[in-house]
């Protein structure tokens, strides 16, 4: 190796990253003047990636924890040929509609493995590709053809492990074993406040000791030689997942700004933007100028990782014809469109009839979608039991049982939902998550991911609203409906019986762009003999007026489907003619087209009144100003779920008065 | 100390619990018949309390972490006679508005010291009350004088421990040197999926000492002795907080639930009731049944307990007649109602009238506030300087400078809102949680203990919208103001400039029983020169149209106020009457009597248009089917604010482009 070179090579991810910083006068050069040495060692010299194919199944994945460090990223990618990520995109650094937004964006930069900034979400991400990657391989390697064998690379900082993400996601990772995750931590003592000493004195090698990690160190940052020795160290444990911690400098290379606060997340300046080239001797004096040989070093590099694939397409294709019927499985698990066939099948529509609780009936269907698609695993934040979310049969996904479905994700909601992102992130596979309908609180900034990320994740949320009953408030969503569904591109689902549950089950695994929450009752829900297919659709009419125009419409979802179809009744009876609407999906319901809105909700009848146990706020666009809402805007109690519905107003006869009461019918 | 009275006091709380259960046919039994000698033992012999004043301001506190276990809470303040808490109470467990709740309710069940259920909560709330001890003992103690100077007991499960806000608290905990918390661990191997072999195989008293812990082991939970011990050590080390292991049996007792996952969640059966019994050798074969000479035996310790208070009482006094100024100055501490003085505060209501980031504003009042409110401490997860949430002048709060205001909490948001929760739990104090109202998403699951609690706990939540600019989508907050806003007993605050944001802080300090959001702006906002304290009502016309009726009537917050402003100007010279209704927080105009809410939203006008760069699913009651949103239902995007409320539509041309679109204006 020309030293020379190399390091000419680090000091351009800085240059570029300051520069980028200065001209955007906006972006956080602390992590990429300090951990540039560490991106470097590993993107030349330890992962096998080919900047042509940034889809290669078998790449080693990185995944920057601190987003924030986004230039060093692009830098990087820059340099290496990724996408075509010229110079002028890294001179776009953070402007609108370029390639290099703020932090890294999934899906919008060629190259970019999860978007990140969130601190904490990379490493949670991080353990999901490694457990994708461990439990493809065990499905599919075979002896002499590790189709899957590849290692997962998180680069994080402080912020990153003083978040509790990290604690569940490497404790589950210690759990797993997962030999093959390696986790840079990019130690610099500095966070936005001052010193990490004001807030975080624990000894971090320790609590990762406890977790079950290979702890190693480096001393110097700068030396790429000793992270280049402790990464093939965390290679050679093939058991334990490896922490290194690498001592840093954040702002690197500029005196007034090196081991200080302000270094993180400030322009440098003009005038310290100078210095850093003259202090580390960098031979051009124009922003973003980069000498040839360092791009031609970069193209080596890239021919290398080129030249890596090559071998590996190669071993691929006597893997296809040696196991064609493996070759033609590992297929499917890549096959995107595998799940529409469940449209025309008639086990996973069967109609039992049953009143049944909804997250009963989820778990039946999941028993019958596990066998169509066997590229799905999942599992629930321990709760399995009671989510229905365990596929039969199958094995638990296990330290030594990879090729297990079945996760045990113990009771680490955030961490839990990160690895599933992970798992999709990683490719092949489809993954659901699940736990008490309550606890989406705790899964929202991850569900937040994604939905930015327009992932296909699956959230299984059982025991929603006061159905849940002598648990009491702690454990009755009220608002989450609310939360969850004002959230951009994620659908969320709350089925009113069998046929519902199916077709929310249907959308989620057909819906590849956007995440899906399924929110299903503890309590067993009447069979509504008119839902069908059309829950599709997110809204439709379950029951018809019987007059010309309605008296009364209603809206409702989930348990409540079934109580305002009986005060519908009742009302009929009483000679007033009432429409129902069942709506298990606002915003799948949103993206139809206006002339079928119009056809369930007709402009004209405004008379209607919306029953559900959840946050009033979902509703006003529905229903209006002039509305009935038979809602619940208060904390729920601890009681047997009978009493809850009648104490606070979802039963027929109540409905029947508050709507006679609201319209003077 | 009768050892075979004391295994009859630790054996009737197994069995009042196990009844509880097994009356409700609902509950959990499991931790209860485990921990019940580490219960015993803390509360008889270690916890100086006295049941007959459960409001002792120098009392240890228990916090049940694993709050599951209520009816081993409930059974113990039966016992030691907490609030009159009767044997018929504990036969309602889990009824309809019974004393006695699924979990324990705070506010709600006297000697409860806080909510829990949500799993590690209470571990994040008795850091925040070891805090509170720390910071008062450090104001008021005087040499013989411990006025503050309490243990805080939490006691957890594997459950807690795997949730990452254990981590988050314990690290703090750590750092801060909490010699005076000590964590229970009651270490069953046990949870609902199975042993915690499946998901939790990391090494709990390794990670307990990496954040700084004393480590202390009972191998036997029967051994009331050995506990004693490990708790008079925990108490002797005063530089550390300490963790106690202790090995319990989950369903001890009952030979088919001893040890298994069944034992947690589920009543144990009339037969294994029985059986229970006769292992235990209890004397009583009725259901809920004690022995006399055990309740004598609480009372005597009851009585033992008062006799602590009264000794404290004594010092207490002499402390009120040697330091009569202290002592004036911790019953301000204790005043709740010293914030309505500021309603008259000149200084705080003074008008600069100068364009600011609202956050700005804030930190000013803030800094005016901490004069007058010197039992106010708080900080940011990491982000003080950007939230502007420094009290100047102020120390930072550590662990050798515990009379220190500012809080470091490092980034930690979820951690942070239980810290801050416990914080005011604890009385004496009140304080305020800083962080992007992004991250507002971390902190929800212990905000919603907030609103449940009804905590004045105040969020100052900056970097409102897309007007945090080139950081982007993950940083950009748009359904969070809807998330908070369906929450119930919670007011969310986004004023609009100067006036109103005083109006928020002042109505933060003043709802004593309810918790507030303020939302504030990183960007300057114009200055309303009609804008007051009218924003006390939640909402108020900011501009009265120019004709009777208004033509159009616009709903704003925040930025987007003075955006609706000058496009109602700009409608008004074309001829066009409009109002301005500035409405900075929805919760709080709620309250606000009908007649009030008339005047400001007339029924009539239903040309109604909201303007806020946040999701439109809160502002439908408002405007209805009919109305106008211009709202923000999609993920931000990277680049220079003004760029971003220009791409997005919230400039006064565009704003009047849509409505006169809308309304055919």
């Amino acid at each position: 190796m020309n030293k020379q070179l190399e390091t000419l090579a680090v000091n351009a991810v800085r240059i570029l990253s300051a520069d980028m910083v200065q001209k955007a006068n906006s972006g956080h050069p602390g992590l990429p003047l300090g951990a540039a040495p560490i991106a470097y060692e590993v993107w030349a010299h330890q992962m096998d990636h080919n900047p042509a194919d940034p889809e290669w199944i078998n790449r080693d994945r990185f995944i920057l924890s601190a987003g924030h460090g986004s230039s060093m990223l692009y830098s990087l990618l820059h340099l290496f040929g990724y996408g075509g990520l010229g110079t002028e995109d890294l001179k776009n650094f953070r402007q609108l509609g370029s390639l290099t937004p703020g932090h890294p964006e999934y899906g919008h930069t060629t190259g970019v493995e999860a978007t990140t900034g969130p601190l904490g979400a990379g490493l949670g991400m991080a353990v999901g590709m490694a457990i994708a990657e461990k439990h493809l391989a065990a499905k599919f390697n075979r002896e002499g053809y590790p189709v899957f064998d590849h290692y997962t690379y998180a680069l994080c900082g402080d912020g990153c492990l003083m978040e509790g993400i990290s604690s569940e996601a490497m404790s589950l990772a210690g759990t797993c074993g997962l030999g093959k995750l390696i986790v840079l931590y990019d130690s610099n003592s500095i966070t936005i406040e001052g010193s990490t000493g004001i807030a975080f004195t624990e000894d971090v090698e320790k609590r990762f000791e406890a977790f079950g990690f290979q702890i190693l160190t480096v001393e110097d940052g700068n030396d790429t030689e000793a992270i280049g020795k402790a990464v093939a160290q965390a290679k050679a444990d093939k058991e334990r997942p490896s922490f290194i911690k690498i001592t840093t400098k954040i702002g690197y290379g500029v005196p007034a700004k090196e081991g200080r606060a302000s270094a993180h997340g400030e322009p440098l300046g003009e005038e310290n933007v100078k210095i850093l080239r003259e202090s580390l001797g960098w031979p051009e004096q124009e922003a973003f100028a980069v000498p040839q040989e360092v791009y031609e070093h970069y193209s080596t590099l890239a021919r290398s990782g080129a030249a890596k694939e090559y071998f590996w397409q190669q071993m691929f294709e006597e893997y296809g014809r040696k196991y064609p019927e493996l070759k033609a499985g590992l297929d499917a698990y890549y096959d995107e469109e595998a799940p529409l066939k469940l449209l025309d099948d008639e086990e996973f529509w069967a109609r039992t009839g049953k009143a049944e609780a909804t997250r009963s009936i989820s778990g039946k269907v999941l028993n019958v979608i596990k066998d169509r698609m066997p590229n799905l695993i999942g599992g629930s934040a321990d709760l399995g039991p009671s989510n229905k979310t365990v596929m039969n049969g199958e094995p638990d996904f296990s330290r030594t049982c990879p090729e297990g479905r079945n996760m045990h994700y113990g009771v680490r909601e955030l961490g839990m939902t990160a690895v599933a992102n992970g798992i999709l992130l990683h490719g092949g596979l489809r993954t659901y998550a699940a736990t008490f309908f309550v606890f989406s609180d705790y899964m929202k900034p991850m569900l937040r991911l994604s939905s930015l990320m327009g992932l296909p994740m699956i959230s299984v949320l059982t025991h929603d609203s006061i159905g849940v009953g002598e648990d009491g408030p702690t454990h009755e969503p009220v608002e989450q409906l609310t939360m969850l569904r004002s959230l951009p591109n994620m659908h969320v689902f709350r089925p009113a019986d069998e046929m519902e549950t199916k077709a929310a089950w249907y959308s989620a695994l057909t819906s590849l762009k956007t995440p899906t929450c399924l929110v299903l009752s503890r309590q067993n829900l009447p069979v509504l003999k008119d839902s069908g297919k059309e829950a599709l659709r997110g809204g439709y009419i379950l029951k018809k007026e019987s007059s010309d125009t309605a008296d009364i419409l209603f809206i409702a979802t989930g348990s409540e489907t079934g109580v305002a179809l009986e005060a519908a009744l009742k009302l009929e009876e009483e000679g007033i003619s009432a429409r129902v609407v069942s709506m298990p999906c606002l915003d799948v319901f949103e993206e139809q087209d206006k002339a079928y809105q119009e056809s369930v909700l007709p402009k004209n009848v405004r008379n209607r009144a919306v029953v559900e146990a959840g946050s009033s706020v979902s509703w006003g666009k529905y229903i209006g100003i002039d509305g009935c809402y038979i809602t619940m805007d208060e904390f729920g109690a601890s009681a047997p779920a009978g009493q809850l519905f009648e104490k606070y107003g979802f039963t027929a006869d109540a409905v029947v008065k508050r709507v006679r009461e609201c319209f003077a019918l």
